[in-house]
């Protein structure tokens, strides 16, 4: 029997409904999966929906569609309630959740507590959720996300670090790979020279790697971020763990042959997402991409 | 009559006299340059000099041969030597200056008051020295370079990063792109999301983007990262002004096609080097590779 797999639409003025219903007229979705559709029945039919995509649990907006594709607080609302539904179908199931993009803006237009899927995820299931991103051979995961570049210093603390480094391995071990060698990005330029400019490298993370390769952990680092990534394109790893956002994202999108998945580990459940955003300025026509939202739905149900 | 190229062969110990040789020998150098090598005699021997490669100008450490490839003293005297009287040859000559690499380590072993290239010829030419890197259509250049992430906050201020962008265009110019276009990329994930996250978008680089397009440059951002780069990689824009190292060397790395050459602009001359290091571990094997090294000769002749 084919699996359950709940998608969430989106911003129902964002291009959530459109790459849900072009992501589910793949036959190679619908070779694999059944998928239930929580979103904004207008939006969803104005973007082609027809019902032998899939089952549609509707979460509707009655207002939000007479307007141009912008963020709006019933935008805001009617992602938020379809986030909050879906996690909890998917906590009762075990069956996987890919959610289509929601806007930051509308979220905090809609005065929602959350700043994002991660939040509302962790919130929601008491799990640790770490940020992760796969694209063919190339995978890598955030110990920080969404934070200024001056508060990652104090951010980074061993115990912060050591969890998403064990996090990360145990999820790589969910994806098939039984010995998982990753490595360890460095915070600062050149891994600080030894001291020479930032502490980071030898107070917190040589510490943490030390500890777990004597617990019988593949790990190393932390390597200069430069030369990480071309260590990783040459697949002499099988995840980098980074410290911050951009170290993570920049490298990624410019070394992916593959289109990126967006997910969360260390969940009941496996979550994933397409890792564009709402992209307001090109919705309702007809014009965005589903290949990446393709790409979480097949990995998810591949991998739950 | 072929352009004079000053090179400084680098700590004799590393793999510098090897990639100065072998770049030598190249025909397409040859064809373009007549070089001047300022180096450790023996080392140079050692890696197969020939007089026909050139004229040698030695700079001799008499005890250094003997160990093995490792940061010494010595070493670094030598090499600290090398580049003050290349520096001051392409000083009064105006002929372009190729470094190779020196060890920061002897360099702090040999008690020299610098860290590296950049702060000798920032010291002896009393100019500011920015710098970049250029592979082929994608070209960057560094607002801070060897300081720790916790200090970028502090350091980037809108007079800095204003001079910086300047020099980069002028830079640019030189290189023969009459109206450059750059970007800046930001300093904080989605270059804030509006100062959500980091105030540092707002507060100082926007201003000086604003500044810098009413006076009639072609400068956009700050963009996040991540998607100025993938920008740059499709020539939206001449080049990327990156707020620290690590922002420009591992997207750069990743998305380089032709090897990459390090200079410093804003100098009375040109100056380039390779992008490696010393690689003492490889050193004396007749295992370096010299392209970035003839890179550096080719690109330092041609735009001077």
């Amino acid at each position: 029997m084919k699996k359950l797999v709940f998608i969430t639409a989106g911003d129902p003025l964002g291009i959530g409904p459109e790459i849900t219903v072009k992501a589910l007229r793949s036959r190679r979705v619908q070779a694999v999966c059944r998928p239930v559709v929580l979103g904004d029945t207008a939006s969803l039919l104005k973007a082609g929906w027809t019902d032998n995509l899939g089952q549609l649990l509707p979460i509707d907006t009655p207002a939000v569609l007479k307007g141009l594709p912008r963020p709006t607080a019933e935008g805001g609302q009617a992602s938020f309630k379809a986030v909050q539904t879906g996690i909890k179908l998917a906590l009762q199931t075990g069956s996987p959740l890919v959610t289509a993009p929601i806007s930051k803006q509308s979220w905090a237009m809609a005065k929602i507590p959350f700043t994002g899927h991660t939040e509302v995820l962790r919130a929601q299931t008491g799990a640790d959720g770490l940020m992760m991103f796969a694209s063919g051979s190339l995978r890598c995961a955030l110990v920080t996300e969404h934070f200024a570049v001056a508060d990652l210093s104090r951010l980074l603390t061993k115990n912060r670090v050591q969890k998403a480094a064990v996090h990360f391995i145990k999820a790589l071990q969910r994806l098939g790979i039984k010995k998982p060698r990753i490595a360890l990005c460095a915070l600062n330029p050149h891994a600080s020279d030894n001291g020479q400019f930032g502490t980071e490298e030898n107070k917190v993370l040589l510490p943490v790697v030390k500890n777990l390769k004597h617990r019988g952990f593949l790990i190393q680092g932390p390597l200069p971020t430069d030369a990480a990534w071309l260590a990783h394109a040459h697949r002499e790893y099988d995840g980098l763990l980074c410290m911050y956002h951009d170290q993570a994202l920049a490298p990624l999108k410019l070394a992916a042959k593959e289109p990126i998945v967006h997910l969360t580990a260390g969940l009941p459940f496996v979550r994933t997402s397409p890792t564009h955003g709402t992209a307001f300025d090109i919705a309702g026509k007809n014009k965005a991409d589903p290949s990446s939202m393709e790409s979480a739905i097949l990995f998810a149900v591949k991998k739950s």
